[in-house]
């Protein structure tokens, strides 16, 4: 054991009694990495967009990198936004819910969700997750309906799919709206049905953090060529034509560098997920056989959509606490993300809202403790593996 | 008189009977083109970026483009947004307005003004322009404030600035917020006060079509230092810290990318303003003299924006309507844009709202069909001016 290590302090970090092997990463391994194209391959569609002078609204690129994307998600409706808030907002606005209405959705998921609810002048209301998905558990969805309520809002949280079969047919029977956060399931599919077919729509987040990116930028989709308008109107201020505005709308347009980069990366996306299942095999070999460490499940029929490789860290049988783990792998340079924890009902707009539960202590509750993201890219290697590795196997 | 030409029909054009000369130019001159920075210089830049991996949330092109601006600008507070519209909806938000309380703004506005008080849960309530400047009348303003009203969003159209002292008074006896759509003023300044400082808060505008752009983008400014950690959180999922989100904020954040356009773009400003100021003293030269044909009119101790050049065609005494000659220019390749008809008031989602005013018809329903804006950028040549010389002192 090397003493002066021992004592030394350093700043920001946890540091190990014991000096373990082998030492921290020279460079810092982040939660996620953004996909980029070569430069070299953009610069052509730059020089492009510079002549034309049409750098935004609807441009070429806009059009083509849309109806790209209409062919590779399956879907009848694909409409690029400047970013998945945007889009969420946008997607609640389609189908005119009444005024303060209710719409119900997870307490385990970004804020972005709950707050394009508020936006909008609805109510949020929280309904606990399943044990085994994480998603919205539909009993407690049932139990959470009034009156007053319009939609669900499911969350396809960590690229794990919502039962989308139970929220059909709860949304038919009860005579709401289905909308899915897809923003980490970009590419999932069920039984070869593209994600974004389900429900009334679904909306997806090209934030620099998710696996298909264009630095910010969202989608919408839906399962419904006649979407396409109304979705178009309220994107771009409710413009029919020169002399027609029709719709209250914002602007929710991407401009066309940004559908340049997404041009460029959507054809590495493949390459991307391929070296990523690559290392969820690595990462599902070092944890195997670790008590209390619970990998992603797999979901019959489901193909994963590759962006992101959660853990659930049970102390009671593992010994030691997901925020161990997050400062162990901090002081090996290793930043895995508390995701999401916080949970929106602990944060001040939400606070004073219960979640609705089948249990008496709400599992979301329980489970937001434990959840913990490892970094999940191709920029991850083989020697952060093994940090990663050593820090889970670690005695301490 | 070339008779071939004259009994030929163009698709999307009027022809002229009479041939007149010179014929229509090779290119068409569209009435606005964006300022866009030599790819040579956007290369290293680039580079840094994708160096980083930092391409969005706050990266440091995003910084120092901030702050940048702030300085230009001459203002406390400048916080970048990915719109002028979500920076509209922002400002909005800012200042807690009642829910389904009144704002009172111009009809003489794009769209995107009137739907950021929607989309915000307000009401617009439209006032009248004053004759001078087309900008609210504040006296149509003061008639159409009622005990709900809890804003006034003057529009600073054409870069024409709203009377900043008169809405100053009302809003400080009348217990008002005062934000103002600066979309069209960017760089305007009043006795030496940049625009950005008058009312609460004010909006700027970074579409391709304004003088200094982003390709997207927009920007808040406000007198006051301490507005920027509210614009903040506003801006960003109201996000405080890892632990805190203390807003019911959205996503407004613009890009690396387009941080780095605008840094690159705001060097090439004073240029392109001063090639425009050569240009708009060549229009008033070959419009000088033309009955029923009025400019912008000069404000006393104004630094003009320099964005448009609008015309206000009075048929009655120039003999041909703003449509005709609209028509003529678009004949020859020209593009004037009809800016701004329709009026918001026009427009569906606000036909059945009045317009409050000091006379028997208001002055925007007669100014509507009179507003004209040329083609206004260093793109246009002098060949541009002369052909539309020709069209405004053309006997037809």
């Amino acid at each position: 054991m090397n003493l002066l290590r021992a004592n030394t302090t350093i700043i920001g970090r946890v540091l190990l009694e014991e000096d373990a092997q082998p030492p921290a990463l020279g460079e810092p391994v982040l939660v996620s990495q953004p996909l980029l194209p070569d430069l070299d391959e953009l610069m052509p569609l730059l020089q492009q967009i510079w002549k034309r002078k049409h750098v935004t609204n609807h441009g070429p690129l806009h059009q083509r990198l849309e109806a790209e994307l209409q062919a590779y998600l399956g879907v009848d409706t694909a409409m690029l936004f400047n970013n998945g808030t945007t889009g969420l907002i946008t997607a609640l606005k389609l189908f005119d819910l009444p005024p303060g209405s209710e719409v119900i959705t997870s307490p385990l998921t970004f804020a972005a969700t709950a707050h394009a609810i508020s936006w909008n002048g609805l109510k949020p209301v929280f309904a606990d997750v399943s044990p085994g998905t994480l998603t919205v558990d539909p009993e407690a969805a049932a139990r959470a309906i009034t009156e007053n309520t319009s939609a669900i809002l499911g969350v396809h949280v960590y690229g794990t799919l919502c039962d989308v079969e139970a929220f059909a047919a709860l949304g038919a029977s009860r005579d709401l709206r289905v909308i899915y956060d897809a923003a980490h399931a970009f590419g999932a599919t069920k039984k070869g049905v593209s994600v974004g077919r389900f429900g009334d729509a679904s909306v997806f987040s090209f934030h620099a953090t998710k696996l298909f990116n264009t630095l910010e930028g969202g989608l919408i989709t839906t399962p419904n060529a006649q979407d396409r308008d109304k979705i178009y109107y309220l994107r771009n201020f409710g413009i029919k034509n020169e002399e027609e505005i029709v719709e209250v709308g914002i602007n929710g347009k991407m401009n066309e560098v940004q559908a340049a980069i997404g041009l460029l990366n959507l054809h590495g996306v493949e390459n991307e997920k391929a070296k990523r299942r690559q290392l969820r095999k690595r990462y599902c070999e070092v944890l195997a056989g670790l008590d209390g460490i619970q990998t992603q499940p797999e979901q019959p029929g489901v193909e994963n959509s590759e962006q992101y490789f959660p853990l659930i860290i049970d102390e009671t049988c593992y010994g030691r606490t997901r925020d161990h783990i997050y400062d162990a792998l901090k002081a090996r340079n290793v930043f895995a993300r508390k995701y999401f924890h916080p949970i929106c009902t602990d944060f001040e707009p939400y606070r004073h809202l219960p979640i609705v539960s089948t249990r008496a202590i709400p599992h979301v509750t329980e489970v937001k403790s434990r959840v913990l993201c490892l970094p999940f890219h191709s920029g991850v290697s083989q020697d952060a593996v093994s940090v990663i590795a050593d820090v889970f196997h670690s005695r301490r």
